[in-house]
């Protein structure tokens, strides 16, 4: 089959690699018939994440069950299915209590031996408890495939940004970052009741989308005056909630910055750089909150499908550009020079 | 009156002091009849938090109300009151939400040109709002007074410190810091329900309190050698709620690997030192939350008085040497050398 990998920095190519194939009785195999390419792919492409040479890459796809192993008893060839972009047991303490992230037994797609999400198929190991059954008409309805596959990471992710943060009906909500996660974090602090939504941006293109998505404020300064900016906006007080969907220190230090006294910052931009950008002797005074993490986004596609099916949340916008299997390389290029901010993969 | 006074870094005296007075219709004067000294102010004692040569100290303190300003409806003179280590006006959008600690209006005692809480009376701006009435009869029972005088800081920070780590009843709790706020830590997560509390603290007085608390496992080990026998004292996983009373770099990062994934860290231990001893990588890995800071004490006092009053909790424990007012730079020095937890001033 044939499959990205990544041989080093800004060398990604679409391969001849070994077929998905069964190997465990929990295992199934899916064809992937939508997969797409994350902000956080950018780190490995940029050689900021190191990857082995031939490692696959890609950790979001949806599609359709080929085969399962022996012991898989809730799905069958043909399912349509949606895989969160970790795979879990189910069954461990973690899992029992929603941290599917922390499965002992987990891995993300594109780890070493494993299948990634970029390519014709993925072994799915413990496929009953990992992937998501979806209602087969979806597949003929192009917008809402889309949509559904934000389910695999970006909407479940800035979903886990909304809920860190403690957004709650009535709450003023500040968002940094304006890529397919922050946008996505939008669209969650609205579905959770917020009542302002302050989007931190300056690129148009992902303003409009904000305030698509419920952004009722946009600020486009940066470091010092958007602090000044957003206090200026929530009466000199700062955000109850802030999400942070960036992980340099720069964007902690403003998320710190817009943070209301005993707000809570939910984080979930991947952390890189040396420092925090945590100023603890402000978060003391101000008894500000920092609450998040890589997202266990199996655990809330139960919540968010029902909503994403009827339409209540769209958020397949932040797809802007569509590339088959062997356009991946070039979906890179253009999200690594943000001429596209989320390149959705056609299989 | 006489007062305590810090001229410089060890340089603490009990002086002659302008008297207590009224200055705002909302005042009150409360003559003290116990105070204490808290371990953040050997920061000041040290010389670690700069403070103005002559400049009072003290913010814990109870004793009875001598004089009210025109204002003042709920209190009258002879009554008995506690004072949280900060005043608040009780009406800010922040004290109605509980975070008295963050009031505008607010202050702490001991700032510059106010009373502190080591000397003969206080002047408390915002007097109905700060004080809290205790029961008349408390005032010839001297274990129970000693106990209500922990209300004032360190049995509301040792809550808030619970509360931020979210221990709830089954709760598997650690606490990094053996001083008398980890020690209200230990009691605060015991009546919180904590099934399992592990206590770090090599010096035996502390650890025997610890016990006594609620403690039921002691580690005497540090850094890395403590993160292992915590994670052996919990099946490998760590605790659900660590409550961090220290404030260092090292008791941090020492709360941190101790932390079970999903689980959060309450820090009350006042930040000092370059670093946050935060790791953000593994934070974010597991999901680990941060919550706390300076405690609104205030708002915990009408959860907790009951308690103390029937004598479900009894922190007066962690007052382990009495001295008289002259007696306060004695009193400094047996702290400052680690022979004394907790040094409670009977006026």
């Amino acid at each position: 089959m044939r499959a990205t990998v990544i041989n080093a920095p800004r060398d990604i190519r679409v391969e001849e690699v070994p077929d998905a194939a069964i190997k465990e009785s929990g295992d199934a195999v899916v064809r992937v018939v939508l997969a797409c390419i994350c902000g956080s792919d950018l780190w490995a492409y940029r050689g900021e994440s190191p990857r082995q040479p031939g490692q696959r890459i890609g950790h979001e796809f949806l599609g359709v069950v080929e085969e399962t192993g022996s012991e898989v008893a809730g799905l069958k060839a043909g399912d349509l299915v949606v895989a969160p972009f970790v795979w879990s047991d189910g069954t461990c303490e973690h899992c029992v209590e929603g941290l599917t992230t922390s499965c002992p037994a987990g891995g993300f797609w594109g780890s070493v031996g494993s299948d990634g999400g970029q390519g014709e198929a993925v072994r799915v190991p413990f496929a009953e408890a990992t992937l998501v059954k979806l209602p087969a008409e979806a597949a003929s309805d192009e917008r809402l495939l889309t949509a559904l596959l934000s389910l695999s990471d970006v909407l479940g992710t800035g979903h886990h940004a909304a809920v860190g943060a403690g957004v709650k009906p009535g709450s003023r909500v500040a968002v940094v970052g304006d890529g397919a996660v922050g946008l996505c974090g939008v669209l969650a602090a609205r579905r959770l009741g917020a009542e302002r939504i302050i989007a931190l941006g300056r690129h148009t293109v992902r303003t409009d989308i904000a305030r698509k998505f419920g952004a009722t404020d946009i600020v486009a300064e940066r470091g010092d005056a958007a602090v000044e900016a957003v206090r200026e906006l929530t009466g000199g007080k700062g955000a109850h909630a802030v999400i942070e969907a960036v992980g340099t220190e720069q964007s902690m230090r403003t998320a710190v910055g817009i943070t209301r006294d005993g707000g809570a910052i939910g984080y979930v931009g991947v952390p890189h750089g040396s420092g925090t950008g945590l100023d603890l002797g402000i978060m003391f005074n101000r008894n500000i909150a920092l609450r998040g993490g890589v997202a266990p986004v199996r655990t809330y596609i139960p919540e968010l499908l029902p909503d994403v099916l009827d339409g209540t949340i769209d958020p397949s916008p932040v797809f802007d550009l569509t590339v088959g299997l062997e356009g991946v390389p070039g979906g890179y290029a253009a999200m690594d020079d943000r001429t596209a901010l989320k390149t959705l993969v056609k299989l």
